[in-house]
């Protein structure tokens, strides 16, 4: 007998948009679930969650076999917008709201949102930097607190 | 006193031969330990299990300084296989098999292989178009009653 | 009521400073907790304790969409190498030290360093190309061992 999972603390360390999505779409299924949630963006996961970039979210082209796209096409001027843009609409498609709009629903469900110290230092930003669903600004230290008793998924 | 791991639970969420390649070792040490193993494939990961394209996973050369390649020669046309190749050429001298190869030992160990259900449908495909090791499509939600018990461990 | 995380084992499988980073501040966070910590060095990652690379680890300005440069901007020759070191600027402002020292601060904190035996192997290495922190070159099973009763973070 192995007991249900209480809890799932996600950290988002990409800035991709194929780096946010599993991250969100890992959030939102413990939720769902009844599972409690937290979001801990660090490093370029901070984007999901900047009022500035959130929107602006890209996939990765090159460096990115998984498209089975040829290196020099990934590299070619507007790739990455125009396959951005075709997930983007198969997403829509699927219900998969953008990440703005994913981010937010995912708060109201009543799953904790994050930013990391470190990170939010490093990139010399401040909590007006981010939407109002990041709830607060905490060391790593913090973050492991609050995850205890659960899994850790790093994404 | 700490209790031995019991249950391994790895996502595969990549598409590239240096993201793949971790995950299967995971879960096959783990297996080797006489641990539960199950593998979650979602995102591109997928392609680790598609019948079409788990032939021809490549190393992203790009993008990758690991490689220490200068990024100009990373893209050029080719550099990919070359350095795919190289890597492939070794593995074989040590015993570590091709994904395809792989991925069927790992199943054949006793290993539950899934297809992640939102990913499955973001793509547009079918059960059909996954290797036969792959015993399910389920949800995230689905995923968290397997791996509850043990560690989930996100590649 | 949840217990305190008593152990935190992190898997280090990326050779970029992005990559690296975060699993690092993640070891070293956990250390200042009074949280024991154990790094695993695998693939790419081997490159944060490898004596002759440890000091040459670049950012991934192509295939990094957090960076919001434009594709054939992070493909300029020396772009890397100029974003690596505004990065360290600023890192060595905030007093973060560099890989290196990092992981020698680490260390010294008694955290335990692994090389992962697989990938030694598959990149022809041994213990002498390594800097002396690494205690030891130990199977993924030896390693599932050490982490038992703590949490995996896999980087």
């Amino acid at each position: 007998m192995t007991a249900k999972i209480e809890k799932v603390s996600v950290i988002v360390s990409k800035g991709s948009l194929e780096g946010i999505y599993p991250a969100l779409i890992m959030a939102n299924g413990a939720r769902a679930e009844g599972i409690e949630a937290n979001l801990f963006f660090t490093f370029f996961g901070l984007d999901a969650v900047h009022k500035a970039k959130h929107e602006h979210i890209k996939l990765a082209t090159v460096g990115n076999p998984g498209l089975h796209l040829a290196t020099w096409a990934g590299g070619l001027p507007g790739m990455s917008a125009v396959m951005t843009h075709y997930l983007a609409r198969r997403m829509d498609e699927l219900d998969i709201p953008p990440i703005p709009e994913f981010v937010e629903l995912i708060a109201d469900t009543g799953a904790g949102l994050y930013a990391c110290q470190a990170s939010v230092d490093l990139f010399g930003l401040s909590k007006e930097d981010f939407v109002d669903q990041v709830r607060d600004i905490i060391t790593v230290g913090e973050f492991y607190d609050l995850a205890a008793g659960g899994q850790i998924i790093f994404t």
